[in-house]
């Protein structure tokens, strides 16, 4: 069984949550792949670089002076930054872009409305499964940023969730068993947003659609659960959405079919 | 046989060169490592930044702000363009710091007439041989960047030379033959620095005393071969230091015991 973990900026950006995610995540046990987003430090270094930051649908525009600062800093500053702190808490990691290894080969967005520029989009079939076996087998755990390439020679800027579920239902394919889990800023999903107490520990299909009629699944948790059980269907056992904090320790929503 | 390649700005920092010798490299036969500096691109961004730049003796004194620049800048920007790249070329590559799979332990240097900041040192027993030989025998072409770290979460920028030095030193003890090949803007060690057909092809240790003697090998070319004849003492088979040039075709100075 390998588990797959997302985090994004609301740990990435603040040391102390980092810190506390990285000692819970050692803890982790058995074979594990941690995918992380990048945070607001791109969107600061574009801006110190007089380089104007665009967003579209949540997706980053990426020029080539903007694929630069997010290879420089999802890449470089943050994984290498949770490589070596993962490193010093006793966990093997190895960080990977998509280039590293061909770990995950993209495709350039088409232009259709929006030119985003080098935005890539991911299959299944882009990961590189052996590679990842190899690595886990041998005891490392990969940490993987959201900057693929598309095997001619130039790096494409994509999305960490999106790069999770590809990893998670790829290795579905070619091993038993695979948990992905999806860290946000709430515990899970709620059955009412406002009542920190009303946690729903977990959905299966066969409630789901009533969750989606009475309105108690919304907004943007509507994709989260789309793309859960989308990965659910590819293979992947077990779908966990739950905040960050003390990730060794069940919690949060747990979603299968 | 592994063989261990240096190359510096002047290759990193000039497409043309760097494209060439990607082309050149993938036809090196075996298993082989590349070690890669930083060029200028660490300084035209710390310029960018408003972060000064301090050379003490060759060295970049090493702030934080700077140690973010240059982790940046070697293990995002320039590790995953050569990647990349290489991926492009045919050559399965894979990009590492230090820190990824523990690579490289570096000690941060004891401050003495000068603080470095976050600068580190190396030596042959911090060089996971396990991670290099287990990437080489999968097929895989370590990438190294010179930013490692001291295995307690905090990351330091070394002299790429001195990675790759300490790489074919510590891979000949657990490896039968290493080649070692540094790199630079000349063709080798020239008899007549002002004589481009004067290349000494080959130097062994009964001839080099000889050559320092009589102002053959002075200035910058004394540590370099210090540092050849000191990677044979420990091991390694052969040391080349040459062009950048059309590398899968011997040429060069050769530097044997």
């Amino acid at each position: 069984m390998i588990k797959v973990f997302k985090i994004g900026g609301n740990v990435v950006d603040n040391p102390e949550a980092l810190s506390a995610f990285i000692a819970d995540f050692v803890r982790v046990d058995g074979p594990k792949i941690l995918v992380h987003g990048g945070g607001k430090e791109a969107t600061r270094l574009s801006a110190a670089l007089g380089i104007e930051t665009t967003m579209v649908k949540g997706r980053r525009v990426t020029d080539r002076a903007t694929l630069d600062v997010v290879t420089m800093v999802y890449c470089g500053l943050v994984n290498k930054r949770i490589v070596s702190l993962l490193q010093a808490a006793g966990c093997n990691a190895l960080g990977l872009s998509g280039a590293d290894g061909n770990a995950i080969r993209a495709t350039r967005r088409p232009v259709k409305d929006v030119d985003y520029g080098y935005v890539g989009d991911i299959s299944v079939d882009g990961v590189n499964t052996a590679l990842l076996q190899g690595l886990v087998e041998g005891g490392i755990t990969p940490v993987m940023c959201a900057i693929n390439h598309d095997g001619a020679g130039t790096l494409l800027n994509c999305n960490a969730d999106s790069v999770a579920s590809a990893v998670a239902k790829a290795l579905a394919q070619v091993d038993g068993e695979v948990e992905l889990t999806f860290c946000f800023e709430m515990e899970g999903v709620m059955a009412d947003i406002n009542n920190p107490d009303s946690l729903i520990t977990s959905i299966d299909s066969a409630v789901y659609p009533a969750l989606v009629a009475d309105g108690t699944v919304s907004g943007g948790m509507l994709p989260k659960l789309e793309n859960a059980f989308e990965a659910l269907r590819a293979g992947v056992s077990k779908v966990i959405i739950r905040s960050a904090a003390e990730i060794a320790t069940p919690s949060g929503t747990v979603i299968t079919l």
